[in-house]
């Protein structure tokens, strides 16, 4: 029945403002479109308790998957295998088939460069070092590899937090899992945009549709203020059918439209740019 | 000693990837610039349930702020006062204050639209009903207020989703008592650029500079791949005196580009397009 994910993204940056916070979003938004349901999103700094605590956490909660970026780096500021091994209670090991990884990536690196053999040092040796039975997830565009291990009913994967590391191992080596647990469901949306009504006249309007289409969850979006409104309704539903899917939408779209024109509002498909 | 903030942000937009959380990084920016720390962001659906269960954990950990963003609006999905008032086992009373306050902006939008009266039907009266022992915060460019309530050492606030909104009330009335919180001490931080020198080996670069500049901190970004690097290098350090402070950055810039340079990477103090 669970097909719930919970991301955790680890990284200073990210608490300090300095970065925003894109890969919970791509990530969130690829895990919905496969009808995995996001439960939470939560950001920690660079401490290995805190990853620890928050890990332990999330896993008690016991979700399908739990997704971490961030701090699998070669720096001692990339804390994140320590932590989910102190977590998981188990050691820190050289993990072979992830030294294997690395080494392969220093040696195209120094072929490619023609300098002499780039040494596997004691921080290019740290990313090989994985909790126990945990496995390395190959890592198409950089240097350290993903891990991934299996606790209880939970997949607990740690991804890089460089965007196009995190993108392609999650592509390569996630979206397969999430698809074989979601089975055939998917994630359908839709949005339409009223104008010259408030959200608080809205606010009954929607309760009836949601009440008469139970499978449709919509929500409003204010852009203008509330005396000059531009409100964007997103639709949502989760379905096997897509051609279900299409016409329970359809439904709650055409019925909150009439209301919205009933009540002096103006409804219209496309965005237009203050949206 | 604490000076810590909790951010919480609530909105299934965010969990299905839908909005990017601008929010959470805006807020944690303008916190840390003012001296104080921002211990974790989580993010959470719209659900009471869930959004008591996400403050009463957050409270537990005693920061000195919490601030919450969205679901304050008139509609269902705006459930945080609900979640709130569970979390703080009080109940949802309307605060006449906030009543006023909501009164005052519906009079002012039907003046300016020259229609006849809005009257407060249970969604507008809805946005007014606080937990017990909460106070008001003005919204100075939309309708829903924001909420204050203090809690043992904690100060706990909601803020509405809508971004102009949030930064209006936070700089109104969170600003001053972060200040406040934070006495004189402020975060500096700058970055220099390194080229041509692979992550893996200013690890144990970066490592020796902060073993000499115990009060700073030092994180790498690395921005190109790991065999064609570019990587930013951000300092930071918190201090009440901002003379102390540039002196403490500047020695750790001068000894990391010193060492960068003899391992052959190079130094630049401006970011170029792929950074």
């Amino acid at each position: 029945m669970g097909r719930q994910i919970e991301i955790i993204c680890i990284g200073n940056e990210l608490l300090i403002g300095k970065t925003l916070n894109t890969n919970a979003t791509w990530m969130a938004k690829r895990a919905t479109s496969l009808g995995i349901e996001v439960r939470r999103v939560t950001v920690v700094e660079d401490n290995v308790k805190e990853i620890a605590k928050i890990t332990d956490e999330a896993l008690r909660r016991n979700p399908s998957f739990i997704v971490t970026t961030g701090g699998l780096g070669p720096t001692f500021d990339d804390k994140t295998l320590e932590g989910l091994s102190k977590a998981l209670r188990s050691r820190l090991r050289v993990n072979e088939k992830a030294l294997a990884m690395i080494k392969r990536k220093y040696e195209a690196y120094s072929k490619q460069a023609k300098i002499t053999k780039i040494e596997l040092t004691p921080p290019r040796i740290k990313m090989a070092k994985l909790p126990e039975n945990s496995e390395p997830l190959p890592n198409p565009v950089g240097t350290a590899p993903g891990v991934l291990v299996k606790v209880g009913g939970t997949t607990l994967v740690a991804l890089p937090g460089v965007p196009p590391e995190m993108m392609a191992i999650f592509e390569e080596s996630i979206v397969p899992l999430l698809r074989k647990k979601a089975g055939n469901v998917t994630f359908f949306e839709t949005s339409i945009y009223a104008d010259s009504i408030m959200e608080s006249t809205l606010a009954p309007l929607i309760d009836q549709v949601i009440h008469d289409n139970p499978l449709v969850y919509i929500k409003s979006h204010p852009k203008g203020e509330e005396d000059e409104p531009h409100i964007e309704l997103h639709f949502s539903t989760t379905s096997k059918e897509p051609r279900t899917a299409k016409n329970h939408l359809e439904n709650a779209i055409i019925q909150l439209s009439g209301l919205i024109e009933k009540n002096a509002g103006t409804v219209r498909t496309k965005r237009v740019r203050q949206d």
